[in-house]
């Protein structure tokens, strides 16, 4: 269960870094109910250097035994590919960053050479989008499945993850038969629409196997100076409904 | 012609922003002569807050009537990517960013959305792993030539241009009839070997059409004290190279 950060709120503004004072009050209210946090960075790089100060500051704040995820969608080059990596893995020292297949091998496989440290690339994703591009077929076998397949071999299931969408479980026993053990993240169930229940039934393997995400349901339960309480109960909800399912 | 900015030189390490201070020479003496710089963000990044400040203080230097690139390849469900397109349009006031396709339609539309700014959407990269995924086949249509087709659709000739890497020239006829009029950004003339010759042969329309990206072989010249004079001869040269094929 992954709150994202990415806005604050009016009555935070009279604090130095909203930004961060949002965030640390989000993290002290939840830390005890989630496994990991997902930082969206991209709601901080549109603040530039204060956006950019704002992000690590959280990254710092957050209890180091919860698995920290650089929701950042990257990928590049070679050598550009591990300036990302620095940048995230060292740099920031996140536990593990986004990463988009489209360039291929050399630009997801720098990601993969820093012990300890995920790289979690997109695979099926959430949006309307997918559709475009992700559902392209080759001898029977969509562009999803290709990259699923291929991008598997580059590394292994102590270094690398895949995005796959609850809004798309349909294909998740398809998908857990060419990756029956790695890691999936899977954003999409809340305000996205995808189905908590049919999530944990496709995609758990005996590992659990599944990191969802839920975002924008538990850091806006409420735009009102209880948010952090309110983000504390939905969060406990999300909990609760997964337990169900363990 | 455009240098990128990416790592300092030992002898720049007593300035306060050795990073700024290799852009600030580098920009004075190849303004004359480029048409456009590109930076490629990951490099900022890698020194975390520091970075961003260079690169805001790079992009802040560069003279206004030269088109600036971000080359951040970006791209994420709607509300984020409209996000990254804020960090580089607004925030920084680049003139364009390079966009990843693989999300599709609402990870790139927002890009779009920005007037006088531009998207540069990837098609056909440079580098070995544009073999992995970019040459699947649908219905005899190559994926690149889907996304091309398709993003082309999503904009028009005033604010969307593709990546066409220049090592990858045999394609550039193909391309050219699905996007006759687009301009393209195109990376892999020098160090990764692509050809200015062929480049312009299929890659030119009769508005020019291309722009070709030139960045290791000028602004690392030189290792020397003397690296401005010489990416000055560097980037002269690329240039006579080029008037041939005016």
């Amino acid at each position: 269960m992954i709150p994202i950060f990415q806005k604050s709120r009016v009555f935070l503004l009279k604090e130095k870094d909203p930004i961060f004072e949002f965030n640390k009050q989000i993290i002290d209210s939840t830390k005890d109910i989630c496994v990991s946090y997902k930082i969206n960075t991209a709601f901080y790089e549109a603040n530039g250097v204060d956006g950019w100060q704002s992000m690590q500051k959280t990254i710092d704040y957050i209890p180091k035994n919860i698995f920290t995820i650089a929701d950042a969608k990257r990928g590049d080059i070679g050598n550009t590919s591990t300036q990302y990596a620095k940048a995230f893995f060292q740099n920031m020292n996140f536990d593990s960053v986004t990463v988009a297949p489209y360039m291929g091998k050399d630009s997801v496989s720098p990601f993969l050479q820093f012990e300890g440290k995920w790289a979690i690339v997109l695979g099926l994703t959430s949006n309307e989008g997918a559709f475009d591009f992700q559902y392209l077929k080759q001898n029977d076998v969509f562009l999803f499945e290709s990259v699923i397949k291929k991008v598997s071999e580059w590394g292994n299931e102590q270094n690398l993850m895949f995005v796959i969408g609850a809004t798309q479980t349909e294909q998740l026993q398809r998908i857990r038969q060419i990756i029956p053990r790695h890691f999936l993240l899977i954003p999409g169930v809340g305000t996205q629409g995808g189905s908590l229940q049919q999530v944990c039934q496709y995609g758990m393997n005996e590992d659990f196997g599944i990191l969802i995400n839920v975002s924008r349901q538990i850091i806006y339960a409420s735009n009102q100076e209880d948010f952090a309480a309110k983000a504390h109960e939905a969060a406990l909800k999300f909990k609760k409904e997964m337990e169900v399912y363990f």
